[in-house]
């Protein structure tokens, strides 16, 4: 069963899912252009804007993060806060392919 | 209607259509993750993955654009041949967004 | 005049330093590679080493700002919590070129 | 010895040397803020610059070299093309990061 209101995206829920409905649609586009044979670089165009919608949604992800589940674990201290900023540096590296 | 074959992707289009429903599938799962409450940093280490799913397929889509569609250009030389290469050139940069 | 000991990277100021030199001397290895007609190629693979080594860096940089600049501005709350968070949301978009 | 005139960037090796001289006074540049101790963020923003001056170098090279190499490789034909497109597929996967 679902941890309800927990996390840094509670509030903004309703908009990471209508971002995430339109990033189906971009993929389930680049089927359809592959299925009509569209010219690759007009393929190639398309999934550019569509790794750039996805990589706009990590970042608005992970500064809700910083703003609510890291800010609440600093002032908490200890070892949840060594914790959270451990798991936000990798989550970047992941992020930036380093 | 669709000009069928003429593609660098023509011989691989089967396998670039299970990709993109893959990814497809990839997308929706965040969705159901964000649905869910899943923890912020579990949903990046999928945005991730699938950010990465996407490139793949358009390095794969270039790889064929530059076996097929710009080596027939090149062949034939001219005008044709530098549109083809300045394209290229186009999409590399918004794939790897300098 | 320097403001000494105050940012996020002091303790670990030697250790930037010695990593960026490091880098000064990979360009350079680039600008030599140029020089003596390295083939194409075999560059290529060279600035994609000092572009990792860059992103390193600044992925080290950013952890180090969380975990002393904005930990500190989180402890104190209120508007400078808040510009901090706003000032690594630009970064972070910054880094990965969203 | 160097083997002069055969590269794609033949022309355009000064072009290439002065840019890459200015990258790097840009990674000279970080040192000195880092030695100053400049703030973390101010540091960043110029290591994503420097980032995407390295990206532009390999793309113009790559251009160079699809347009000069790979394009001599093609009128050949044969085993020395597929290699040709096979180290270009590669070179875009490391520049990509996938």
């Amino acid at each position: 069963m679902a941890d309800t209101g927990s996390h840094g995206y509670s509030d903004t829920k309703a908009a990471h899912l209508a971002r995430l409905r339109r990033i189906v649609g971009q993929v389930r586009g680049l089927a359809r252009m592959v299925e009509e044979d569209t010219y690759c670089i007009d393929i190639l165009t398309q999934v550019a804007a569509t790794t750039k919608a996805l990589q706009a949604t990590a970042l608005q992800l992970l500064d809700e993060h910083l703003e609510h589940c890291v800010t609440a674990a600093v002032a908490k201290g200890g070892a949840d806060k060594d914790e959270k900023l451990r798991e936000v540096s990798q989550a970047l590296a992941r992020l930036t392919r380093v």
